[in-house]
């Protein structure tokens, strides 16, 4: 049962996705079921709003809000990048609560972002201020550990699925003017979302026909043979890429201007990515003509081909966090738990926040081929359901022959 | 009346398009209804396939292959980027034409292909060899004059203005992490589809907030300029930024980039762009930490967003071709003409080939701002009605109350 009366407040942190405001609806529309909770607050911009005490009152909002948020893409509370650190900022969200009576709290994000909401739940626990806080997973990487997969990831797999095998089209297209194009995909330090650049696939001169994730070593003489080999083969190449590669000394192929963000990463997407570096290493090595696809922050926002079983998951993982407060739960992330065997299901589970706070889920060497240029037919089954309605099948002359 | 019984030879040919194959489903479809031609080619690889002799013969496909071609993005004939020069190549295309009895001939492309289309009319012609000639438009870039607009622009125009208004709202989400967001857009001469990145924008929030077209000087002071007022006013810029910005001097500003040069590339899509250039220039210069969006083919490609409307139209100005070829008419490009009045409608027409060829069609004065750095509402009205159903109305909070 529900702890006690009170107000909630919820945040979205971290990079957005096409589907993060579908949670945020999950949230809405099963908080106005709920008597014991009173007003519906939002943070501005994450828990940096919350430090500056920049709240939204969505109380009042229309329940038509509700369908719209379903295909709004990115974070319309707004997003940060912030992690607590300092005493003072503890301080300041107990006054935050307090003042607005908050006994409910849910942070939507990713990894660094359940981080914060544990250590949220921590300081109210030990501070003896009753609140229950839940963290909802949102995340294009895929990343987050314990749970089946993240919401926001099977849409921007769509996105990448569809991009990928649709400009492979318009390679194959003109491969006598044109040799190689080099689709630089996110995920620093995984290859989920670059694997998934294979979903459209269907025969062998469809796209992609390399896939580098960052879980490998990135061997630039390997890539040159791997290149020159399908080319031989095929007359053009397309190459999935993430952006995160990196070389046997750890260092990412893309790190040429590369500047750090708050939390210590690399953030490689600000400067020139490895795919160009790529293209001109084609250039000089091979004499191939080399084109990079690097559409940035397009695959994490395109809502207009998001991925229908990912919208209805996001919503539903949203309205769970009000079903686990009134079960008296907190300090859990949501999770998507898929049932076993070959038909796809998903339910709603629970796993504690210190289980996932700051880890990160790699992909299992069963999904990575041999060579590690591409990815196995488990990868393909695990992913494929998350996309939604399948990838359309293309037209190929000589084929109804 | 149709001149002579014979076969027909189709090509595909330029930077392909979502819709291209559209067209050749509109003349494979009438052709069938038409007893004067016989044999259906398709020249594979376009013209450069013809010199090879290299035909596919398409008359025994399937009538289902029509279906898919209409969502099949780029060429399945497979395209080419080849100028007719050497009086070699036109025999060699004579004799094709004789050997396989071709009395027929569709080009499907652009500004060059029209051009190519127009030679060849020319030189049967005088040679006496009997054989009608029709070019079929085809360009994202728009720029073919005497018609509208042009098949393929509409799908293209509705990816930009889709992930233009779509990762705006990441940008916006994430305005205290990041600052501006540069989308880099196709259209190397012609701003019509950078500017279609204003057709999501609803309010002054929305992306995006600056347009940069290659009719104008980009200046990149008043670029500073303009980028700082609307950091100002607003905490983020969304900038569509066409890849063929050029200086006072007429120099690309994707060309400033040391790295551009460092193998040699002068093809600006195949280096690094001004979208990178210029992140550089606004962190060094304002403080402002700027990302840029590049999707280079996947904005050419991407079926799966589509324009209905520029499906329709596609496959009906390949319709047209054969239509007109049955009323004894050659050396015309098909057109499309727009009737005057606020409701939308568009007919086939047709123009001689001599006053296409090698023609460009830039953006009217009245289309562009007087500062240079947006469109007008004269553009918004001409290109709205191309892109098909219109842009969601995403949510925003607080509308509603």
């Amino acid at each position: 049962m529900m702890n006690k009366k009170g107000n909630i407040l919820i945040g979205q942190s971290g990079g957005p996705t096409p589907v993060i405001n579908a949670s945020l609806a999950g949230v809405l529309s099963e908080v106005r079921k709920v008597s014991q909770i009173g007003r519906v607050y939002g943070m501005k911009q994450g828990i940096e709003g919350a430090l500056k005490g920049e709240l939204l009152d969505l109380t009042d909002e229309p329940a038509g809000l509700m369908d719209r948020l379903m295909y709004t893409p990115a974070s319309v509370l707004g997003s940060c990048r912030h992690q607590l650190t300092k005493d003072e900022e503890y301080e300041r969200l107990l006054a935050l609560f307090a003042e607005y009576d908050i006994r409910y709290f849910v942070y939507i994000g990713g990894n660094d972002s359940m981080d914060t909401c544990h250590k949220i739940s921590h300081l109210t626990r030990e501070r003896g201020y009753e609140m229950q806080a839940i963290g909802v997973p949102k995340t294009i990487d895929n990343d987050l550990p314990e749970t089946d997969h993240c919401p926001g990831y099977g849409s921007a797999a769509r996105f990448v699925a569809l991009s990928t095998v649709e400009s492979g089209r318009d390679l194959e297209a003109m491969q006598t003017f044109e040799d190689v194009a080099i689709f630089e995909i996110m995920g620093r330090h995984t290859g989920w979302l670059v694997g998934s650049s294979v979903l459209g696939k269907r025969c062998d001169a469809d796209a992609p026909h390399l896939i580098y994730m960052p879980e490998g070593v990135f061997d630039e003489e390997q890539f040159l043979q791997d290149v020159k080999s399908v080319h031989d083969r095929l007359g053009y190449v397309y190459v999935a890429l993430s952006e995160g590669v990196r070389d046997r000394g750890g260092e990412f192929i893309g790190a040429r201007d590369a500047r750090v963000d708050a939390f210590g990463h690399t953030a490689i997407s600000f400067g020139t990515g490895p795919g160009v570096y790529l293209c001109n290493l084609l250039a000089a090595r091979l004499g191939l003509k080399a084109r990079c696809n690097r559409p940035g922050t397009i695959q994490r926002s395109m809502a207009s081909v998001a991925s229908s079983t990912d919208a209805e998951e996001a919503f539903m993982v949203g309205r769970e966090s009000i079903r686990l407060f009134a079960d008296g739960i907190s300090d859990v992330m949501v999770t998507l738990d898929r049932a076993p065997g070959p038909r796809y299901e998903c339910r709603a589970g629970q796993i504690p926040l210190e289980r996932v706070a700051n880890v990160e889920k790699f992909l299992p060497p069963d999904f990575i081929n041999e060579r590690g240029n591409g990815v196995t037919q488990a990868f393909i089954d695990y992913a494929m359901p998350l996309i939604g309605d399948p990838i359309p099948d293309y037209a190929r002359l000589g084929e109804g022959q």
